[in-house]
């Protein structure tokens, strides 16, 4: 292996015999983007041109792994993503399914700043699994969505974010709704003696989420969710020396890609920045594997230099009825999210929020 | 069909006895991301509801076409994106074939701020296809770029650009680059009395784009080189107001997607402001079958309102040889990318470029 590269695997679906000129086409695709007989400097075919590493068979196609000079992404993550997979993106036949950093690599981009511990002080939860939930529909009034983030806050839920669909649109405008909910829920942490966080959605470019980061902060938010891919990743990198509280990642728009979940949502949306990772769970309305699911939450908490640990949090049509069986196959670092699951319950929304809340608390120790 | 809402028809792999369920749910996934019976509020379910406007048939699967209230995109691009596409992209069977906007819509957005006839004003070509090429390799310093740039101008070609994966590395920052590569230009154009035109590659979150868009300013480009999937779509459209020059959109990390290749990088990639538009030509290095690079082409310059007419940008592994065919298939609206393809010429490049020049040239009148 050339010591110092990035190295990244792609799966090619193509037949084994094409293998070698198809890794370096790719190698020369991922770096310099032309034939290599053309390029006379020996130091950029040295330096700069990406390494094909090694090829293996995998089930009837073949993994390449290249190893990418670090000093072609310059320490930048729309050139980091660029280099990983900016052109092959398409390429239907290469999918990206990893990549190890060099040590010291991931020195150049922020990592979580709170992570999971930070968010457990900002929760006011020690150890165990936390609760989460989502302000929906849109259309909603922000006084209508205020209402019910006082129900959720008095029920004991940790997390109360907006639905992702809830953006800057003229019927709820961010500046409105945002003081409006984190007011109630202040009221209601004072009531209860709770410390319920709200996390609304930030969205647009990077003058719309500087000016949404302001009204956040004025407004004592304690949390930000944010979509990486629907913003931009280096606008992701960005707000966040802005907004100075734990964001959370949205993978809205995130599963259009051929990059392994793991990857994008665990560990690559982690290097961003994430201190925590919503990611749809197997078994819902989406159909991410079991191994899929669990592959996301270990690169997210896996140990990785000093990179904090992200928070995976699990989602997308989940009920009360799956708490048990999610806690035992996350174990306690790991945030629930329930939506529609709650909101469902009508009249009775509160008791099924605090049955939620229950059963989730009644799994520590 | 409902009055007023975005059409967006959609192609789910799923077997046509599943298609209503399966419609009615995508368009609860795309707009309120809950379960309807859960919603008490009619004007929510009448106003903010994404609608199933029809369902048929398509090639042993069928196509969805969905009504999404203009009003919960919030005239912003990347919450569009979120409403059209932010969710089920993490479902791997749907894909989405077409967006229709209701008139008026459209201007929500900029747009191209030159669109073709722009860009044939600034390079002073007035009918006919334009030529272009790239900087390569990454890893050449300023300097040697400069001197590449020159041999480009000298040899008349309309339009030269950084590589896509020429950025901002330490190796050749873009401050030290972009004046020097315009200077050149703007040299050899004195010598020669032409027009050509550098676009150099700007990429990074907001404030890199803004520090950018300054430096490209102050050394008076006239047209950048922007992938609007790197830097994110609505920094895309943020920064063209500090550019105010013709911006061409680069295709990388934009074909991860299961977006049609004409919607996304012709109508969309348009619509958010594109005044050119680079895209993988059949028979190259990518897979796009002819149709596809037609259809890119059509959506690019097609009709529209009162939006701008953007420059198709056929690419990607093209020779002098075809240019005959291409301004064939493409016809004079077209702007014809050639860079490893003259780069491979080596000591004889100049000579390579001239060819490509007349070749272009030749066909007019």
């Amino acid at each position: 292996m050339s010591a110092g590269r990035i190295l990244a695997t792609y799966r090619i679906a193509a037949s084994e015999s094409e293998s070698r000129v198809r890794a370096e086409s790719l190698a020369a695709e991922q770096s310099v983007e032309m034939p290599l007989a053309a390029i006379a400097d020996k130091r950029i075919l040295s330096d700069i041109v990406a390494s094909v590493e090694s090829i293996r068979p995998h089930a009837g196609e073949f993994e390449v792994v290249l190893g990418i000079a670090p000093a072609t992404t310059g320490n930048e993550a729309s050139q980091l993503m660029n280099m990983l997979f900016g052109n092959c993106s398409l390429q239907p036949e290469v999918e990206l399914v990893d990549v190890a950093f060099p040590p010291g690599y991931e020195k150049a981009f922020p990592g979580p700043r709170f992570g999971i511990d930070g968010i457990r002080v900002a929760a006011g939860v020690e150890s165990g699994p936390l609760t989460c939930t989502a302000l929906k529909p849109q259309g909603s009034s922000p006084a209508e969505l205020a209402t019910l983030a006082r129900t959720f806050a008095l029920a004991g839920i940790d997390v109360i974010k907006d639905d992702h669909g809830i953006a800057n649109q003229a019927f709820c405008p961010f500046a409105e709704r945002v003081p409006a909910v984190q007011r109630a829920i202040a009221d209601a942490n004072r009531e209860t003696g709770g410390r319920t966080i709200y996390a609304p959605t930030l969205s647009g470019g990077g003058r719309s989420l500087s000016e949404q980061a302001r009204v956040a902060k004025d407004s004592a938010v304690k949390m930000a969710l944010i979509a990486p891919m629907l913003v931009g990743i280096p606008a992701f990198v960005e707000i966040q020396v802005d907004l100075d509280i734990p964001v959370m990642a949205h993978p809205a728009f995130a599963g259009a890609g051929r990059i392994a979940p793991a990857l994008l949502l665990g560990k690559l949306f982690r290097l961003f920045g994430a201190d925590a990772t919503i990611f749809p769970n197997h078994g819902g309305r989406f159909s991410f594997s079991r191994a899929t699911c669990m592959a996301i939450a270990e690169a997210a908490r896996a140990p990785w230099e000093h990179v904090r640990a992200a928070l995976p949090v699990p989602a997308g049509g989940m009920t009360v009825e799956r708490v048990d069986e999610m806690i035992q196959g996350y174990g306690p670092d790991t945030m629930l999210l329930i939506g529609g699951g709650l909101l469902s319950a009508k009249d009775k929304l509160v008791d099924r929020a605090r049955e939620f809340v229950a059963k989730v608390r009644g799994r520590i120790g």
